[in-house]
């Protein structure tokens, strides 16, 4: 028996590469894509049980409630979600009880991997920061991936009561591109040559421990799509974030 | 309230570490400290209720056997362990059966971190190989650490399923230092201005996660041993290795 | 003024993307391409004063005769050389003394800087070993690049006086891929994800320098190819290796 | 025939470790050693051919004037450097055309090689960044080192003719710890089990050049230093930083 699935934005670039994934796995079906000028009815038509979606903040809720709506599991990796937007489709979900949602900011399972294993060590370590390294076209600095794996470390200290970090920096210029996030520094890399990278680093007395996830294709996001398609189904309701799929107790 | 904390192996190099480290913690209060020549007896007389053991293969079973009898927790980082020597530990508990054991090969938080991790990550990537890169004084390799890593990355990939890495070499030579290790292969650097480092890499299609211990001190070995006294008592019987008083879900 | 160039092998991987970094050169004109079935006089007949080959060492041979011959400058990546090969581009060249022709193994300025610091520090260090790490569909272990790095290493060390490095391994498993080169040990790790990296890590007392290249995609061959066609016709005679081109003191 | 050696500020963390290398080497033997309140004179009454200077920029100037009037050589790590002192060091000079006086900020010789290695590289490079990393008591940020690496890049870009870096980042955070040097930026790691290490990260399309140095011991001040005593006599009249006595083409 394979599951049935269908992608939303199937000629994207993530889509067209979710797509090849999902026709390389003997237990998953493709029976049904669709892109800008396509009709979502085609996704029921075709008996699809889970449909992913890589489209745009502007119609993903319009993808979103349509599956609800037909009791269709969905695997969402279009970004702009906002709490009111999470909200809408909890209650959407409270007619459909049975349907299960996912909402994940990332894939790759590398970085979902390396966000859990710094917020777990962060308690252990007197000091952490976060160096990230990106090809030198990128708009923004931190990244969103540092910036929520700041926001977990400090999540992670403060529940652990550690303090502020040890810095007896005095004499300092400016001027350096990243920043402070939560109280964990965070410096960004802008380098030709370079894809996607980040590095945390945790030290405290006679050690360091680091953990480094390099990212050098969109492809990269397809194993992540593939565990939460097969492992959605008994996951009813809304979940935000790919962490609980991975199965680590 | 304090807990009260004996030192076997008090002058050793590691002993005297441990020993500072309990007199730089509030919470704990060093009472006795024994060494070759001084009488286990002392350790009762003084009341502790936690005892260190980093002592020596010889005299470890002798040392375990008196605290258990006597009712003091042991947190013991001598080596030497086999599956004999810790049965007979565990029917000696049998007679305290409130009283705890902690045996760990490793006291480096971020050593067994890395341990953790790498078995956890393991799973999710189609390849993995490990790098350990010690200072040339260094008579075995792999490393005893870099050893247990792939035995915990063996166990992990069998048990989701992978089967081997691909691995296309055909013309190889020989003689490189390292070996593969339940399947896992161990690359052995040996380099002088280095301490004990390791660093394991996980690798699937567009992506790669680094994960890499650096120790430079012995020192290293404190924050692990001070969660060990702190946690013992709430753990009665016989545990091997130390992440079960990491707390991490 | 623009320098006139030729490709032989344009349609290969290699050779359209050096197509692509002429064109886009401003001092650079592309002015004719031949591949397979397409004949040599054309390079004559549009006024080629350099010539790029990245062919097979089938037709190298025939290629580099044909534009010697014909007083063209020839910068060639095509692999497959030999002493005696080099030998015959010599005798060739006898009779064209103001033609210059450079065979290189890597045009990737990265690894040739990589090589030449690697082999410049060498001297400078007790220890010094080589992780080169690729992709698992690689054939061969260690690298050409890691071998030839080592080779210049080993070289290094001897007109340094340096004997055999520190190394007190006693017990040791064997099966590791990799080998040692001359004296200097190379560590070929084979991992999904990667594409072609080699580190050399040089160390002595209470310091070590790391020497790292990571390439991602065969473009990073552009730069290093247009240095060479820009300064061939300034080295008449037969050069081997791209060192001599990056003006270095 | 061996070199006759002295050493002033033999009493200090890196004097001390200066004499016992000098004791060491079978090639130089140590006749004197001066500390706070011993005369200069017994360097003369000892015969000191060269004599080595990690004081204090209080007292740098008088045992410089006072070696130089000698016809002592003398080898300088004390830090404090203006150009006004170094003028006067060539002024005392010019009485003792023969006397050899190098001023270096950094004897050791991974960091030396790792300046001029970026050096070199730079020129090569699109993009080239810093990050140093290093224990949370230095006061200062961006590291000496670091600052005198990205001066000497950005010396290497604009002789290169190369004009500014590609940096497309449009919204950013402040607060990063760290600066832009003569447009190089460099990002200050400070982490609780670092000593000192600094990375230059070079890249262009498809590839990255990493090189990067690791201290963990003032012991590693001591090779630089004894190249220095070697080669000094040899080097008349002031030289500033270590690189000429590496006899690097």
């Amino acid at each position: 028996m394979t599951t049935r699935v269908g992608v939303i934005g199937s000629l994207g670039r993530v889509g067209s590469t979710i797509c090849a994934a999902v026709q390389a796995a003997p237990d998953l079906e493709l029976v049904a894509t669709v892109d800008k000028d396509d009709s979502l009815e085609s996704l029921v038509e075709a008996g699809c049980e889970v449909v992913v979606d890589f489209t745009h903040p502007d119609v993903v809720m319009r993808d979103v409630e349509f599956l609800v709506r037909n009791g269709i599991h969905a695997v969402v990796g279009t970004t702009g979600w906002s709490d009111d937007r999470l909200a809408q489709v909890r209650s959407w979900l409270e007619a459909s009880p049975s349907t299960g949602v996912l909402v994940a900011p990332n894939f790759a399972l590398g970085a979902v991997l390396m966000m859990r294993f710094a917020a777990q060590a962060a308690r252990f370590y007197e000091s952490v920061e976060i160096v990230e390294l990106h090809h030198p076209r990128k708009v923004d600095a931190p990244s969103g991936t540092a910036a929520a794996t700041a926001r977990l470390i400090a999540e992670s200290r403060a529940a652990a009561g550690l303090g502020p970090m040890p810095d007896a920096t005095e004499q300092s210029l400016d001027g350096a591109r990243g920043s402070t996030v939560d109280g964990i520094p965070v410096h960004s890399v802008r380098l030709r040559g370079l894809v996607s990278s980040q590095e945390v680093l945790l030290g405290d007395t006679g050690e360091t421990l680091t953990i480094r996830h390099d990212s050098t294709d969109v492809s990269s996001f397809a194993p992540g799509v593939l565990l939460a398609v097969r492992g959605i189904a008994a996951r009813p309701g809304l979940t935000v974030g790919l962490d609980p799929f991975l199965g680590l107790s």
